[in-house]
């Protein structure tokens, strides 16, 4: 499945680099790779995963379009693909969501509904719309599809990986709710056996390293209040957690400020904006390095949509 | 000899790709493509001419070292060649050049030379240790192994505008002292006849947009003040105006203003990191439309090394 998302991907999602600088192999004492997915048409992998699913509809499901419940990159990778396809997107979201998500969202050719969270039943409104119009509900990451488009992010490390000579490395992943990282192991599963993918998470959110080290699903206390939103969910998916279960590593637990300090070195050594949420896995990959095995690391930068203010308090942490 | 110096890059420099966001062709109003140099290895295109440079000398002459003068990217590329090949390379800067870049500098593997910018020659001092030592002088634009490098990235560029089957198009590069330019010129003269170099300046250093339009060599009033400081020479070089004057197309000057909002613009839609003079060709893209002909334009960032007091100011302007 991961294979063939990626010949339906082909042409339309970028296929991004592994970067790397010497400056950061210092900090992180070994040869640190980085897999920069915030360049990523939207600014994050999700429009791999979001592509993946509406290409794999049949056209007449497809054709009276679809819906998706987000207020972040999932939101503007199914607007995209959609619109790419020319059908229909209705994406609902939070009427206190950032005024500029929901501009960014419209702007791809999206339909946003704005729900009252107080009073408001989500689920319900997205039932009735879905069914009113025929619309096909994309999930986040608890969805075949999006585990096989974001999958396609694990052949192309294994790829590069192996033309680099790295036949063994941890893979450090930003992870939610798991999607990415499940599809990334599975693709390492069969193209790079030797790489290990590892989820990271902020500190307070570590649902799936805790669900990991007890071998059933786990929940978050709580569900906001982190920098990293981009990445935080209630727990590991259904689909997703049984994967990681079978391939992962441990995970890792980065701190909010080892977040922004990773931000604030991918600005100055690679030239790349993360955001909170997509610079675990770097942080991980920097600060914790006592947790990683191996000469080389491979972190993978997720997403880089992050307001200038935050970014700039990133940028003014002391080195 | 531009091809002849891909084949010396080739595994070294990064291929970079050509990238685009919806939303900046809306504010262009044409469909723009983003070749990002900032991503390069030392964070500017320098480091290709650097390392085309370095690599063509004999490998009697290059073990004896190089040498360069400047306080910014072509310093950082140079040093890292050098490094590279494991031979010595001595880089003079001014005294008084930001502790950042002299220690980037060094980390590289540079012996560091500070001059007094009130009482010593520069160029007596470098001819001094050149002769004692027998480091090659690595000039930053005025050398044909160094244009050949610099060259490298419109031969990228040829071949990814001809898969997107874009014939026809202005080529925008942030123009120094031409190297960039003239080498870009020269690869597509060769390889994509249809698109059209053409230099872009800041305001008030617009030596090589009046040089071309008077057809000769003119020189800058000024030669700081500008936050644009990585590509302010005093003139176009003696080797690369010749060609950029048979080459090239009318150059574009763009306010300091409009170059900070081009770097707001790729912070927020590109996730990249660009400096001030290396935002001006895509300024130019954005916010000078009128100036330019054809339905596609392609725009070079040239590098992102910038301190993030000057970002941060960058991404604070009113939209």
């Amino acid at each position: 499945m991961i294979r063939a998302a990626r010949a339906r991907l082909e042409g339309h999602a970028r296929r991004t680099p592994l970067l790397s600088s010497p400056f950061l192999d210092e900090i992180a004492g070994r040869r640190v790779l980085i897999k920069p997915e915030c360049l990523q048409h939207t600014g994050s992998f999700k429009y791999r995963g979001a592509r993946s699913a509406v290409s794999a509809l049949d056209p007449d499901t497809r054709a009276h379009g679809v819906i998706a419940f987000s207020s972040g990159n999932h939101a503007q990778g199914v607007a995209l693909a959609a619109s790419q396809f020319g059908v229909p997107c209705v994406i609902i979201m939070p009427a206190d969501a950032p005024r500029l998500k929901i501009d960014n969202t419209r702007a791809l050719g999206a339909e946003v509904v704005l729900y009252d969270r107080a009073t408001e039943d989500r689920d319900a409104l997205g039932a009735a719309l879905s069914s009113e119009r025929g619309l096909t509900l994309i999930k986040p990451f608890d969805e075949p599809q999006v585990i096989a488009g974001q999958g396609t992010v694990g052949l192309e490390i294994a790829e590069d990986a192996h033309a680099l000579g790295i036949e063994s490395a941890d893979v450090l992943i930003c992870c939610g709710g798991g999607g990415l990282t499940s599809g990334i192991a599975l693709a390492l599963e069969a193209e790079a056996p030797g790489l290990r993918a590892r989820p990271v998470e902020p500190e307070g959110f570590d649902d799936t390293a805790r669900s990991l080290r007890l071998g059933r699903i786990r929940r978050n206390a709580r569900l906001s209040g982190s920098l990293c939103d981009a990445i935080i969910t209630p727990q590991p998916g259904a689909l997703t957690f049984p994967i990681m279960a079978r391939l992962c590593g441990p995970g890792i637990v980065v701190s909010e400020i080892e977040a922004m300090r990773a931000m604030a070195q991918a600005f100055q050594r690679l030239k790349l904006v993360a955001e909170p949420g997509g610079a675990v896995a770097l942080a991980a990959a920097l600060f914790h390095g006592n947790e990683i095995a191996g000469e080389a690391v491979i972190a993978i930068i997720s997403g880089g949509n992050v307001d200038a203010a935050i970014f700039c308090d990133a940028l003014s942490l002391p080195g």
